[in-house]
């Protein structure tokens, strides 16, 4: 372990715009399976408040003066380029001990998420800096005070303190939610793997993407950093249960009330339906499915796997078949051909998951595997830390203790039968809270009925069956459209989930004033605010021109019943409130004859366009349409249209403009309220 | 002090079903006015791991099995109950204190709460047990596997530890969405004011309205109840920072991962405008709020003002229009007539408050009222806990430490000078994040940049001004549909916020499964699930007889140039993508004359509807139109209708479906995509 280390490269870290080493003593990182040395680690000495302050006053105004569209295309650009280096990122990614398909979940499934979170920033928010949240909430008779909630990105820097697992992964899923709210972070890996997201740190930088400030980087222990973190600063941990409690007590973050997610390791299960006989699909899935979760990474996911839960009597079928197939996973050299599964990151790895494997084998029995006899295909078995998959079996689950309580981090997972539907939960709900859970079943009701019982103590569920046997993503993975995170010991965090985790780095804040104040703070047009009224009619202006609250009073119209008539003959929707007296009159909604809703916002249409070439380029939708007052025959329509929301695209020549749209009958009651959705040209004529 | 107490009530605790008597020495609580003892409080030996046992066995099931609708229909009925038994509290209100309007803000606030969530959540939630969250999160490209986030209420029980300055508001804005999402509650008020809120409990157990186990209460100490929570309770706390921190790293919180929210008394500032100068409504606006602020429950609010930010030019007006208007607050017994203010909670709280001004004096000088001679116009002013406000003004912001630092919970603020709109914001930061913040301009530019400068640091920022002079809630209020609650100081937590508050006892789960499973599993429908065709039409079918997945296919109908003329004559819509085929080719989206959207829409309905009168009663509206492919003249059109969503209304006969409709041309392109809401009868023919 300590032969003389020559030649091997430092691992520095990126702070306050300079790459840095530490001043200490460096501690060399380990191949995992040859144990050769792949490069020194050393933070000591290195001004993290330094780093802190730099984020806060550099990164974080650089970021938050540009608009969720200009952030989202700069993760854009960043996961394309890193996509195209990603070769280097697997040459190196082997001395961590993964396989080819390891990396790719690491690598390929990290750079996916920032694409991910830039396809659907750009998508899901406005092109704005601040995000307003819910509805307007009248607060007064008169509409003369209201509230809206807005969000606006804090002030400070994040501090993401990742696992030794996913060194790439572990980054950019933090990353790129932190990035599109407009928040710089400190990356903090674990320097068991920190060299990959050094190196990756390294290309980032190069690519001079992120504006300065955006991104720091610590190889090496945290030391004072959290000492120094405020309520504007967010810390999110990934690893171990203990080293979470630890930071989340911590007594800076406890004083200042920091916003602190963790996500831990937990107790995942995965449940056989009772339908699930050997020889369904979803038997033949499940054992893929358990096989796969125990392997891949040599089991070191936080989503493995870790209890299977199994019908009584299907357990000895299930057992066989897993033996069979976990013997057909060659363990080995990553970086060989041919080779499944690859060694733990470390020896040190190696005996705490032998250690566990004990413990847990004072519940259960090991019925496949020998833990201190790895079955290499090549690879030297004592100094790499290879470890065969070890399967357990646990037949009395009520009394047991450590099967729910204790995880071998590694390739190991134990088999307890349940006999009820409302058993196999209980022992679910064992675990005290989990990643996820899955369930494999064709049985709707198993499905329904299992997914409540499970809801609250999981933040994922996965059903696997033969309808989605090809296209399931699998129990293991997160995506960056779902929340990752659970309950108890799982850490009670939650991240990830589109643009929920946007929401993390933000601060939500209840904004009350006068509509036209309200307006006039969240870029939105709202009743009640004031309204602008010029000559030009509002379909005449481009993007450019346009202001939220330029608003058109259309001319009347009068509604005939042969208008009616003519309507429902015209379209074939003769629904008897439009066309029978007596029988609209027995509604209880109306009391005679109705126009159709369809036929109001057609006339209001026709009130409102301005049919000449323009700006306005299309109608491309409708939203919250209400009909909320009967017009009958005689009624006269009249039409407000307001420009409510301007929202310019980066890369077109046209933006979307959302009108409110109110549509009033002759004693100003509203009859129906709407969005209408157009795409409006930037300039006009428009510009080649 | 320890006079002896004769016939004084000892309050009891009302645990497991039964109500229950401390075993060791009460202490007496004392009048605030008067200082005569108003009960003995002492929880000591109460089985409190029992309590929380019993929430979670009796009443967790119990509020799980019922619908959101019930639930809410169980607010308003208790809300209801409680209105018409006010008085009472009202009654025993002024031992604690409170003049009429403050009590008015503790009892009448509170069980409006209760009545906000009830209306809310039958207007915002749907009748289920379960809630589904966000959008349908497609997974794979063949649409077989989709994700679906849902919320489930926790199986446990939520700890309501409160302050002694809201005995009411304080138990029920956080037993209203508790209840709401479907979990019991244990509420501890705090010990000098558990006597009010031991009447309001034993009266709702009274009422019998909630089902055993939804609401114990324990008056006295918390003991050993924290140390036996677990991931699937909450802890909520309302109080001073101090035990708040203590709380949070508390062990078995920390352990298991317990939610815990915390809602600390912070340096509220409120602003001045530079456009405010004396003499402009906001001015006095400003002067009215501030002294309202500073005497409304004798300044022991947790949202107080307590920095008073404001144009070093406009100081002195301000300080003589405060200090004139100080004056005409009538302090004495708040049970009198004509009497504004009255004393603080207990002689303990007034020794506080003073040695917090003491500390305030470091830094600034006091300009109004003398903290050590309460000027009282009733009552005994040495066994009264009486404060006269005092107002301080610290003359060199930025050096000064206590002004930013130290909070005196009483009537109590300091008058802080600035220079430009950067650094009033930036003073109002000093207080490390605050609930509230308030911001009096009548000018847009100064709202708008200081709300966005302050978002990051409160939970919600007012603006007075002119317009809402008469409608504004004020600086002071949480309201039920915005969040209370602000970063740093302040806690870091959030409350209230309407039907945001429901889901803080609630779990988030990402589940994911093949369409037709996961519609199974969430009661609505989506694209890729199975489809149910009958000989029915579905608009024959009662909410009783229809299920979520029954389907029409439409017959076709080609749209014709014809019909596009003929709809933008009959309409008045004339807009040239629709009638002039040059034109429309310039246009970016089309390649020619298209049909208007709401041409397809009518048509569509044409297609779809069934005229003759039957279960389905009216379209009430339309949510997220979009036109997707363009319309030429020759395609044809057909619809697919399937039943979505079905919610019955508790108190109607009728419930709201809602209907995807996908409207597609000749090859099966989608043209336009919506749901279509409509009233359906529970029962066909309609029963009486």
């Amino acid at each position: 372990m300590n032969a003389p280390v020559r030649n091997i490269r430092q691992l520095e870290s990126y702070i306050a715009g300079q790459w840095v080493r530490g001043a200490g003593k460096a501690v060399p990182l380990l191949d995992a399976a040859t144990g050769e040395p792949v490069a020194l680690i050393d933070a000591s000495g290195i001004d993290l408040k330094a780093a802190l302050s730099f984020g806060r006053e550099t990164g974080n105004p650089a970021l938050r003066k540009m608009s969720f569209h200009e952030r989202a295309l700069m993760l854009k650009a960043l996961g394309q380029a890193l996509m195209e280096a990603k070769e280097e990122f697997y040459a190196l990614s082997t001395a961590t001990g993964a396989t080819r398909t390891d990396s790719w979940i690491d690598i390929e499934g990290g750079i996916g998420t920032l694409l991910s979170y830039a396809s659907k920033g750009r998508r899901e928010l406005p092109n704005t800096r601040t995000l307003v949240d819910g509805d307007v909430e009248l607060l007064s008779r008169d509409n003369t005070f209201s509230g809206q909630h807005i969000l606006t990105p804090l002030e400070g820097v994040a501090i993401h303190i990742n696992a030794f697992n996913f060194p790439c992964w572990g980054m950019l899923e933090k990353l790129a939610p932190t990035l599109l709210a407009g928040m710089p972070a400190i990356v903090k890996p674990a320097s068991q793997t920190a060299y990959l997201t050094e190196l990756m740190v390294r290309r980032i930088i190069d690519l001079d993407i992120l504006p300065k400030g955006a991104l720091q980087l610590v190889s090496g222990s945290v030391g004072d950093l959290l000492d120094h973190v405020d309520c504007q600063d967010v810390v999110t941990f990934t690893g171990s249960a203990a080293t979470g409690r630890k930071l989340k007590a911590h007594p800076t973050i406890v004083e200042n009330s920091v916003r602190f997610t963790m996500e831990a390791d937990s107790l995942n299960a995965a449940i056989l339906g009772p339908d699930a006989v050997a020889g369904t699909e979803e038997f033949d899935l499940f054992v893929k499915e358990v096989a796969r979760e125990m392997t891949a990474k040599a089991g070191q996911k936080c989503t493995a796997i870790r209890r299977v839960i199994a019908p009584r009597s299907g357990v000895e079928a299930l057992i066989r078949a897993l033996d069979e197939r976990l013997a057909k996973t060659p363990l080995g050299n990553p970086g060989e051909e041919g080779i499944k599964m690859g060694p733990l990151a470390s020896l040190a790895q190696r005996d705490e998951v032998r250690a566990r494997i004990k413990d847990l084998q004072g519940d259960a029995e090991i019925v496949a595997g020998d833990p201190d006899k790895p079955n290499v295909t090549s690879g030297d078995a004592e100094a790499g830390a290879f470890l065969s998959p070890v399967l357990l079996y646990c037949d009395r689950p009520d009394g047991a203790r450590a099967v729910h309580d204790v995880e071998a981090f590694g390739p190991v997972s134990t088999i307890i039968p349940y006999e009820t539907a409302e058993e196999a939960a209980a022992l679910a709900r064992r675990g005290k809270g989990s990643l996820v859970a899955s369930v494999f079943t064709n049985d709707p009701k198993f499905a329904r009925d299992t997914v409540h019982a499970l809801g609250p103590w999981h933040g994922r569920v996965m059903i696997g069956n033969r309808a989605s046997a090809k296209s399931s993503t699998g129990h293991g993975s997160p995506l960056p459209v779902l929340v990752h995170g659970g309950p108890g010991r799982a850490g009670g965090g939650e991240e990830l989930g589109g643009m929920r985790s946007v929401k993390h780095y933000m601060q939500r804040t209840a904004v009350q004033a006068a509509p036209w104040l309200l307006s006039e703070i969240t870029g939105r047009w709202m009743h009640g605010a004031r309204a602008k009224h010029d000559t030009m009619h509002p379909f005449r202006k481009s993007l450019a021109e346009l202001e939220i609250g330029d608003q058109l009073v259309t001319d009347t119209r009068t509604v005939t019943l042969e208008d009616i008539e003519h309507f429902a003959n015209f379209t074939g929707d003769t629904f008897y409130a439009h066309m029978d007296e007596k029988a609209a009159k027995a509604n209880p909604f109306f009391e005679g004859r109705v126009a159709h809703g369809y036929l109001i916002v057609s006339f209001a249409a026709g009130l409102f366009v301005d049919p000449a070439p323009g700006p306005v380029l299309a109608n491309y939708g409708v939203d919250s349409l209400r009909f909320l007052t009967p017009v009958n025959p005689g009624d006269t329509l009249q039409v407000t249209l307001t420009a409510k929301q301007i929202n310019p695209r980066e890369t077109e020549s046209y933006g979307e403009v959302r009108w409110d749209c109110t549509v009033t009958n002759q004693e100003t009651q509203v009859v129906a309220q709407y969005d209408v959705l157009t795409m409006v040209a930037k300039t006009w004529p428009q510009q080649a």
